[in-house]
Formats: structure tokens, C-alpha cells, sequence
């Protein structure tokens, strides 16, 4: 628990209000009972009389009879409050007894190993990393400190995880990349026998697959953040605190730089190039080789900045104006003909 | 088994034919064998005299030599015959020694538990629901009764299920919804300790992700499918009986009404807002913050009336002629300014 | 380890330089270490002078003081190689005591099976086949021989693979299509009790789903690659030598030929015939009851031939244009009625 003179202090606020009241959690401006942080922005700040939040963190303004901290940001302070306040999630603690730990792995302090687990020859696991339930380590896999590896991941022998790596239930890190080369007759499979690297501060979601790279690596940046249903092919890299969204699939060999957005359900062909700061809108798709540059939103399938999309929109969407002004230039001409011929 | 009088009784249907024939399976009109119950449609009718099927539900009329049940919707009545006929698979009863309950957990009256699972502390589990191998059902979970959890589902903490749920296999519920705000150097995350509620008779494909709610809660409705590979995200609300179909997509804080029809592979962007009944054909990409009403079907991306987009289809293939034209009128005009400056 | 003249008898590859030199492990052009077979084509035989390497597979020519092997194809004889030479990853033998094998299972020779895994009634093995921690195989399975079922992989009963399957991590086989019909108020499960055929030789991607048949198969034809996070819905057909990419979703009775290649993120709907030899690009969308033809490219949502839809974007190109020439033509009028009415 903390109070709202803390609180102020913690993200650099200016209190109205009672810096003495008490909050043990955060919530919505709207569901957010007594003892709750909230936060509101723009249309938002309306709301605030009504809420029933004990605090609430906002850009500017008083508000009669409310406790609230202005901030610059007021949804990033309340992300920064959340990440102090809240307690960590740890449901047990060592290694449990009903899991399978190779006698040479190499676990740091305080690790936490749960039930039915696999953890194979030459790993390392560094201090504080939790791998929850039916997870499977395999052979040779390097795991930094302060990881989370949700119930069921899968990492294949030779995936390497930075520090605070949050792995969400169901991701497989390390699969075989679809490499195959048609022979006549049948399609014989390229070697895949690369790596996985993933830095420190990423954050994969459910079910979301990384394959290892065919002879190099496939390579997710520190800070990067993939959603679930992600497909990460081999040999791509991800720059760091990229942000890629649920369902998108980057093939084979492309480059996505840093500080990239990938929106949800974006297609990557293989060896693209996408630049650092780039931003690439939900459902996009990227040809094969293309370079995607900052600066613009691109858009559609074959992916192009939207301005240029919009302008073609514009000129389909005056179509039927111009077939109904060639029809009367017709009529025109056969007007003037008669005229002359007269 | 039953006998084809009492298949006729259940759906309320006309015999034509033997009704003391007995029915112990249901099969594919072409494909069934002796015993079996079939149903035929439209063009199908013509293949019921050559089925081996011992009885076919159709819409009408008389099979001489066969053996039919004349009902109003032969495929409903086949679906109702075959729940009603075929027995439940259950592989295993009880608890397995070989699972993990925590002492708290409430369990009701035949509760299967299967190996290799862990149920955490604070769980309730209602009366004659299966839990298969390899499931981990998080704290605080509530679990209704003759609800079905097939192998390697993941159940993160405060997931709430209603009664005769199916989650298949490798489903995750309440891994946290992908919400980030940047501080100018790196992705900060919002907290995500909402929860997510799913009503009764809700069924779930395989390997699907349902993020719990970022503050508030994520909610299926009562009665909806979900398809495989399917991603609902924090704060989405699925209404009651909608059908959503593979590898569909649902961004943050959207609301998809009641008996709503959303095609495969759709994108819906954050705060949409799809109506009662509304349809959206498969791969459609509806737009950040767009309504999509009932009574037309909604097709493309971005998401337009399918109308609309058929007008601009023809006008689009018409372009060509179009083209030639503008070109015939320039010859034309060309030629009534040489006959005027004669 | 073998030696450059062992590697160029088993692709009948022409050596130029030292055939007693020896190779260990396979490695790309630009990172491969001494001990390391690589190899090149095209723009990238530039590289084959200052790879480390100890010996390049290239198509053909001379590279003074390197020692290379001129064979037709350099990237299969290159997987060629890389099968015969390179180890097969077994980390276990035998049957770990922390399974669970039903008694009446019957397992062939070497068969492997790790721990946390569950393997039920009826079910059979082929020799030498590893099934991988955390997996379950379903009443009734059929396994192959020198199969790899990678950790956690979900078989409903009934499921039937060939010899020689790769089944990667968090892949689910014979989970219930997706089939209800609607009876005015809900939706009605349609019985979903047909079986999943897999032939031999067949690679399937991580976390992929391959539907049950309703009453009758799926079936994977041997030989077919699919790759991650695919969806393969009830009683569709795969055929032989086929390869699918990423996310690809193929709906419910859907045919597909032989040796096609469907790219990532493609949409097949329900009942559509997709003929042997064809190609469908990524992301395209081939409507319920498409037939798609070999010999061209198909493309875009809804599918057509790449031919067509390039023809209808250059005449898009052109439409600015064509919208001028429309309003000087319209000028142009105007000055010939003025000459004619003075």
C-alpha cells in the first residue's frame, strides 16, 4: 500500500486533494472501487466526478472534492504506478519435486521450476526466473535472470532468453524454420539447425511461434513486444522495442528495425527490409523483398504508404462521375455534329 | 441404439419406410454403413436411394424401398438425433494420482481430473466436468459443471467459465492483454489484471487466445462459438450465440453484439462495434473505432457493405471500355475540328 | 565426419581442390567455420572466395585455393548432404517411467517416450518413432514408423499418421471441426466424429490444428509440409507434396491438389478445389466453391490470376490520367461549340 503523497513523488505529480489517502490498487475510472488508482485523459476526464477511484491521475485541472495528481503523461504514469504497486504474481517457489531437472543444469538463486516440467542437459537459468508448470527446456537453452516462462512453453535445444523475458503460455521458441527444396518428386527439407535469440525485455504472447534460424539465427530484439499468434520465421530479425501485433507472420530472412509498429495480422514476405520507426497498419501486406520506410503509415496489400492509397481511393470513388460525364461528352459531340452537318 | 420410431419421435418427424429399424451411429449420406442415420439436402436428395445409410432425415418425399424420416430441417434434426444418440467419450475418471489439486479446491460430484495437470489454490470445479491431461487451471478459477477442458489448456488465474463449456486442446484464457504506452525509449506495460468471464454453453477451438481484461474484464457470451487460432483481446465483448471462425482476430475493448456471424481470418480493430447480427465475411478488416450494422454483409478492408463494393467492382471492370472510350471521343472531336476549320 | 570426395560421390558432384578434406557440420556462405560444408548460387558465388568454409557446393567454375564441389543444384544437393551427415537429435531412449502408457498400447522396437506424457487405449507405435514430454495420444492413435512427435502435441482418438511424420511442438490433430447449424435461438453442434489421415513423410509446424472430419477424414497426403499456426478444418483434403506456409487457414470440405504451394496467410473457404500444381500466393483469398487452376499465379481477395489483377491496377494507374484527359476533352468541346455558334 502506498499513499498519494508517494505516488506524486514516484512520477512527478502535482496533488489536489488529500495526499494522505491510502491505495493498495489500480482500476478503471469507471469500475474502480475506494483504495484504487486511476487515470483519465481527454473525453475521459469527464468521468472523473463520478469515479469512485480513491485517486486518479490526470494532465491538468482541479476537480472539486476529488484527490487527483496532474502529470504529463497520466496513462504512462499509471503504467510506471502499476509496475511498483502491484504485487508480483508467484504461485510457488523452488524447484518442485514432480519436475524433471538434468543433474548438469545450472539454476541461479531463487528459481522456481513447477510441476511436470522438462528441463534438459546444459541449461542455465538465471536467479529469480519462474518456469511455470508443463514447460519443456531444451538441451543447451541459456535463460537470464528475473524471466516468467508461462505454463506449456517450449523452448528446442539451443534458445537463448535475456533478462526479464516474459514468455506467455503456449509459445514455441526455436521450432524448425520451413525450409524445403523441391527435388522432382518430393520436397526435401533444408537443414534447420540455427539458433533463437531473444534480449532482454521481451514480452512474447500465447501460442505465438519463433522458429530457429536454418544455419544462423532469428534474432528478437531487447524490448521487443509480440503478441499472441505471432509466426517469426528463420532467420528474421526484430530490432529492439519493436511492437508487433496478434496474428502477424514475418517469413523467412526479413529485418524488421527498431521502434517499429507491426499492427495485427500483418504479412511480412521473406527478405523484406522494414526501417527503424516504421509503421506498418493491421493486415498489411508485405511483398517479397520490399523495403518499408519511416515516416509514413503503410497500408493494404501490396503494402504502400497510405497517402498514395488514399489518393487512388479518391479517384475510384469518383468512377461513376466520370463514366456518367463521358456518356454527356458523347452526346455533346453527337450535338455539334448534327450542328455542322446541318 | 434406438429405433427409427423414436428418432421420428425426438425431432417430430414423418416415417416413410421400417420404423422398427435400429440406429446405433450417424454417418455422411455416401459414406454410412448399416445402421447407420444419414441426412440429405438439396442436390443430395438424388444419392439416398444408393446410401447404405439405414435411415435419412429429408425435408420430404418418398424413397421407395428406403427407409426416411421426412422433418422440417433435416440438418438440425440430424445434429439434435446425433447429441442425443451417440454416447460421450470419457477416457478416464476421477482424480488422478498423478495430478496436482491444491487441499482448497472445491470439487464438485464426478469431477474427472486427468494426469499430469495442476489445479492451483482457490479453484472450483462444478459437478461432471472433465479436465484431460496436461491442463493448468490457475488460482481462483471457477469452472461450472459438465464443462469439457481437453489436454494442455492453460487457465490463468480468475478465469470464470459457465456450465457445458468445451475448451479444446492447447486454448489459453487470461494470458495479459498487449497493452504498452512508450516512454520515448521503451515499451512500458499497462497493467493487465482484469479477468475473463465465459458464459455457458461456450465452445472454444483449439490453440485459441483470450486475453484477460487490462482493468475490467474480457466476456464471451452464453452459447458462442470460436473457431481454432482465434485471438479475442483485453476488454473485448463476444455477445451470446455469435459464431467466430478461424484465425479471426479481435483488438481491445470491441463489442461484437448477439448472433453475429464473423467469417475466418477477420480483423476487427479496437473499440469496433459490431451489432446484433451483423456479418462479416472471412477476411474482412474492419477499421479502428467502425460500427458494422445488421441486414448486409460486411466484406473487405476496409469493411464495406458488400453492395457498395460489388457497384464499385463493376465499375472498376468497366474501366477498360472506359478507357477506349475517352479515346474514341478525342479522334471524334479531333474530327468535327478539322470539318469546322474547313 | 566425411570427406569432401564421400560428399561429392553422394550428389555426383565434380571436386575442385582437396577430396580429402573433412567436413563435420553444414554452415551458411558468409558464417560457416572451418570443418563446415556451405554452399552458393547466383549473386552470391561473389561470397565463395572469402567464406571460411572448408568446402562450397556451387553450380559450376574454378575458385582458386578453395576447394568446392561444381554439382546442378548446389541448395539440394546441400540438403542432401546436410540429411546424411548431420546427427538426429535423440535425447531419450526408451520409455520414461514418468508416462503413463496404457497396457494395451503397442509399441514397436526403440520406440521413445518421454516424461508427462499420456498415451491411451488401442493406440500403436511404429518403430523407432520419439514422442517428446508433455504429448497426448488419443484412445485409438496410429503411429508410424521413425516418426517425431515434438513436446506437447494433442492426437484426439483416432488420429493416423504415416512413417516418418514430424509433428512440431503444440500442434493439435483431431480436435471437432467447427460445425452447428442454427436453430432460431442457438447454435446446434453438428457431430464431429470422422477421423484425421496423415501420410507419410509429412512435416506439420508448431502450434498448427488439423480438424477432425464430421463424419468422414481429413487427409494430409503424404509428403505434404505445412507449416506454423495453419488451421486445416474438417474433411478437407491436402494433397501430396503440397506445402502451405504460415497461418494459412483452409475452411471445411476444401480439396487441394498435389504438389500446389500455398503461401503464408492465405484464406481457403469452405468447398473449394484448389487443382494439383497450383500456386496461391500469400494472403489471397479464394471464395467458398473457387476452383484455382495450375499454370498461373493466384492473387488478391477475391483469388484471381496475378495476370488479371495486374492488368486492372495499370489501368488504376492510369486513372488520374484518364480523369484529365476527360476534363480537356470536355474543354475542348466547349471551344468547338463556340467556333460553331458564332
Amino acid at each position: 500500500m502506498k499513499t498519494v503523497q508517494e505516488i506524486a513523488d514516484l512520477v512527478g505529480g502535482t496533488i489536489h486533494g488529500d495526499a494522505r489517502v491510502e491505495i493498495h490498487t489500480v482500476g478503471s475510472l469507471n469500475r474502480a472501487n475506494s483504495g484504487a488508482l486511476a487515470y483519465a485523459e481527454g473525453k475521459y476526464l469527464g468521468d472523473v466526478p463520478t469515479s469512485r477511484a480513491s485517486c486518479v491521475l490526470v494532465p491538468s485541472g482541479d476537480f472539486p472534492g476529488r484527490t487527483v495528481i496532474a502529470v504529463d503523461q497520466p496513462r504512462l504514469a499509471f503504467a510506471r504506478v502499476a509496475q511498483w504497486l502491484l504485487p508480483t504474481e508467484q504461485p510457488f517457489d523452488g524447484i518442485h519435486p514432480a519436475s524433471i531437472v538434468h543433474e548438469n543444469a545450472v539454476l541461479g538463486d531463487d528459481v522456481a521450476v513447477g510441476p511436470w516440467t522438462v528441463i534438459e542437459t546444459d541449461v542455465q537459468i538465471g536467479s529469480r526466473t519462474t518456469i511455470y508448470p508443463g514447460s519443456y527446456i531444451g538441451r543447451g537453452c541459456r535463460i537470464g535472470t528475473d524471466c516468467v516462462v508461462y505454463p506449456r512453453v517450449v523452448l528446442y535445444p539451443g534458445v537463448g532468453l535475456g533478462d526479464r523475458v516474459v514468455l506467455h503460455a503456449g509459445t514455441v521458441l526455436g521450432a524448425d524454420g520451413f525450409g524445403f527444396v523441391f527435388d522432382g518428386e518430393r520436397q526435401i527439407k533444408i537443414p534447420q539447425v540455427g539458433h533463437v535469440k531473444v534480449g532482454s525485455d521481451v514480452e512474447l504472447g500465447a501460442n505465438t511461434c519463433i522458429d530457429r534460424g536454418a544455419l544462423d539465427e532469428t534474432v528478437v530484439g531487447e524490448g521487443a513486444k509480440i503478441d499472441n499468434l505471432c509466426q517469426i520465421a528463420h532467420n528474421v530479425q526484430v530490432g529492439s522495442h519493436t511492437v508487433i501485433s496478434s496474428q502477424t507472420g514475418v517469413a523467412g530472412s526479413s529485418r524488421i528495425g527498431s521502434h517499429a509498429l507491426i499492427g495485427g495480422q500483418v504479412g511480412i514476405a521473406d527478405y523484406c527490409l522494414i526501417d527503424d520507426h516504421a509503421i506498418v497498419a493491421a493486415q498489411c501486406g508485405v511483398p517479397s523483398r520490399k523495403r518499408v520506410r519511416a515516416g509514413e503509415v503503410y497500408w493494404g496489400t501490396p503494402a504502400r504508404p497510405l497517402r498514395q492509397i488514399k489518393r487512388q481511393q479518391a479517384h475510384l470513388g469518383r468512377l461513376p462521375k466520370l463514366a456518367e460525364e463521358v456518356k454527356r461528352l458523347h452526346a455533346e459531340i453527337e450535338e455539334l455534329r448534327s450542328k455542322i452537318e446541318d
